[in-house]
């Protein structure tokens, strides 16, 4: 019988790393690479001394603790997420993912639970991007979805290096990403808040990742001929905001008909000369599709670009233009991690249901070298990058809780 | 037989007074009240003395340039318009009303012929609002749309009242508006471009202008909730930019349902918080309604009103306010001005068409206080308020000629 995880000392752990950084309305402030993250960083890994784990650094500032295993041919089994928070961020973003990790080996600890496999925690460094793009550095350097020369580059907005800021809080190690570990996992589970609303609308704890939606963005210019408000019939006119209204309603309904997993949104939009008695001569806004497969997204992306042709054609003096600038390919995990992880909660008890990530985790970037899995489980509202960021400690211990399972199932 | 203008004298005056703040793109920027209004000014008041016309100033710095007729009971028949431009304004706008104005007092000295009733030639101050508002500022204190003591008062961005600029410029009249006159006009007539593209598209010299738009203008702000454009499946989604892309394309509907002379024009729009990943919260945009009769405009109010409370009930996160910013009452011009434009049109064989003015025009001042129509004529691509504005000289001497015409008609 495997035990449960002590709730109430994840959750104070949970708390003790949000008060560095702890902003008034609740949230926290903690940058990546920053003296606060330094600050996050210790208190993490004196926990993980605390708890027996060896603790190494690779040289992108990935933190691995280890506990080992009774089997030294076996590959760890890996668990974690990041600490660094977007400028107004919560306190479960990351966080929950690492110290869940965390909270699994003090549980085996508790319960001298010996498992064939090592198993690690990681802290993937810089997964916001907010102080340093790319974003999912961390697990992107150790992944190859990028250089380690190209992350160390990269320069924050007061001109400061990845690099300098890595030695100035102590946490550039000497090793390469992937060889600090002895090898690339066998396994690597994530446990995160949802960042969603859909565990929420379904009053469920725990959610099933199947994967991570793939992703198209696009800005589009809209050009029609600017004019008087006033002596312009209706009839002549080439209102460049009225066919990005037309276009805007198109691209929704192209995420309806990809249901259930295609997603469209238009979040950006500038208006030119947006003059309230101007008919709008240009208009510049952009798409985001998403969707789980490949050929989703492609069918996708030729609909919108039938659907401006088309509007092109109704009006000889529009032109539009669309342009792709981001493309990430959906992630599907490994059919043997999701297993564990649903048989983990169905064995727990745990209501749950398959929730597609539709955001960017370190887990997407581990799917291309390792078998790999997550957990989701509700946020309130589904409200993340946001000071009021919440989760309930019952979700969160239930998330730890078949992290540990699951995590078994693997390393036994 | 009534004489025709001097087309070349009427173009050779146009181009003269275009030199007074000519711009390198062949525009004019003469401001109300400056320096180079003056110049202006004088020029105009120059060629009047040479005409020997009398010339009085108001105290708003209306210039009233009389020809005396033959019987002293007659009250005086009005032409003109303004002569100050937008800050890349072009040679045309008002400064074709008023010259066209001289033009025909010019003629009807060449040919020596009296008039019963007296005629006026009029510039009104600060059409253009650019320097100092409110908007057709000479017209609205003539005819007592807002007091003298208002307009006096208003500053420009550097704090110079119009008071003080009328003061520097010397056009700072002792009488009160329409006093100088002798009493209110018996009629007005005032050519002026169509600003619009009716016209040039139906290959016409000659607008006879019933009336213009009533309008109502609107700030309409669309809440919905604010939410990661990832995770958030499209079900649920209050997505504030689609809601506003409907409301868009309704309020275009609208002014179809309210053809010929129903206008709708969403020029503004801002986006909240405009991220590229982010569904937005909230937008906020304007909706300009025009339409000849306030019966269709009350109609176009309660279909926006009724469009908003249908939106907001199909999804309970979704929250409209509409608030209404200005008003303008529709303007209809005097049934007998206008038959004596469309006259002097035939008379002259001068195909024409009715055009409703979109814009606001010192003649939909004067309309308030004396029977009143408009002449226009074509101007390339409907545009003007820009550098590039122009009219072809058949056209101007063809809306000259038409404006001699219906005034003669008035004033024998």
């Amino acid at each position: 019988m495997t035990p449960h995880i002590d709730s109430n000392r994840l959750w104070q752990s949970l708390m003790d790393l949000a008060k560095i950084g702890a902003t008034d309305k609740g949230g926290v402030c903690r940058l990546a690479l920053t003296e606060l993250d330094r600050q996050g960083r210790e208190l993490f890994v004196g926990w993980c001394r605390e708890a027996g784990l060896s603790v190494r650094v690779d040289a992108i500032g990935n933190i691995f603790a280890r506990r080992e295993g009774t089997d030294p041919t076996r590959r760890a089994i890996a668990m974690g997420s990041h600490i660094d928070t977007q400028p107004t961020g919560g306190k479960f973003d990351g966080n929950f993912g690492v110290l869940a990790g965390l909270e699994v080996l003090r549980t085996l600890n508790d319960h001298c639970i010996q498992t064939a496999a090592p198993l690690e925690v990681v802290v993937w460094t810089n997964e916001e991007g907010s102080r340093f793009v790319p974003v999912m550095m961390g697990s992107g350097v150790f992944t190859g979805a990028f250089g380690l020369e190209h992350a160390l580059v990269q320069k924050d907005i007061d001109g400061v290096s990845v690099a300098d800021a890595l030695t100035r809080i102590g946490y550039a190690g000497t090793q390469m990403p992937g060889e600090v570990q002895g090898g690339m996992f066998a396994a690597y589970f994530e446990a995160h808040i949802e960042q969603g609303p859909v565990l929420e609308a379904h009053g469920l704890p725990i959610g099933v990742v199947p994967g991570a939606l793939g992703q198209r963005w696009y800005n589009v210019t809209v050009t029609g001929m600017e004019a008087h408000a006033g002596p312009t019939p209706m009839q002549q006119r080439h209102d460049a905001l009225l066919a990005s209204a037309h276009l805007i309603q198109r691209i929704n309904r192209i995420a309806l008909e990809h249901a259930p997993h295609g997603r469209a949104t238009v979040g950006f939009m500038q208006v030119s000369p947006n003059s309230r008695n101007t008919i709008p001569g240009s208009v510049t806004f952009s798409v985001d599709f998403r969707a789980l497969d490949d050929d989703a997204l492609s069918a996708m992306d030729a609909e919108l670009r039938d659907a401006c042709t088309t509007l092109e054609a109704s009006d000889e003096r529009l032109t539009i233009q669309v342009e792709q600038v981001v493309y990430f390919p959906p992630c599907h995990f490994d059919p043997a991690c999701i297993a564990s992880v649903r048989e983990a909660a169905e064995a727990l008890g745990l209501d749950n249901m398959e929730v597609v990530s539709g955001a960017g985790h370190d887990a997407v970037y581990l799917a291309d070298v390792t078998p790999t899995a997550m957990i989701f489980v509700p946020c309130r509202d589904g409200i993340s990058h946001n000071e009021i960021e919440h989760a309930e400690q019952a979700h969160i211990a239930a998330g730890a809780d078949v992290l540990l399972n699951a995590v078994l199932r693997h390393a036994r």
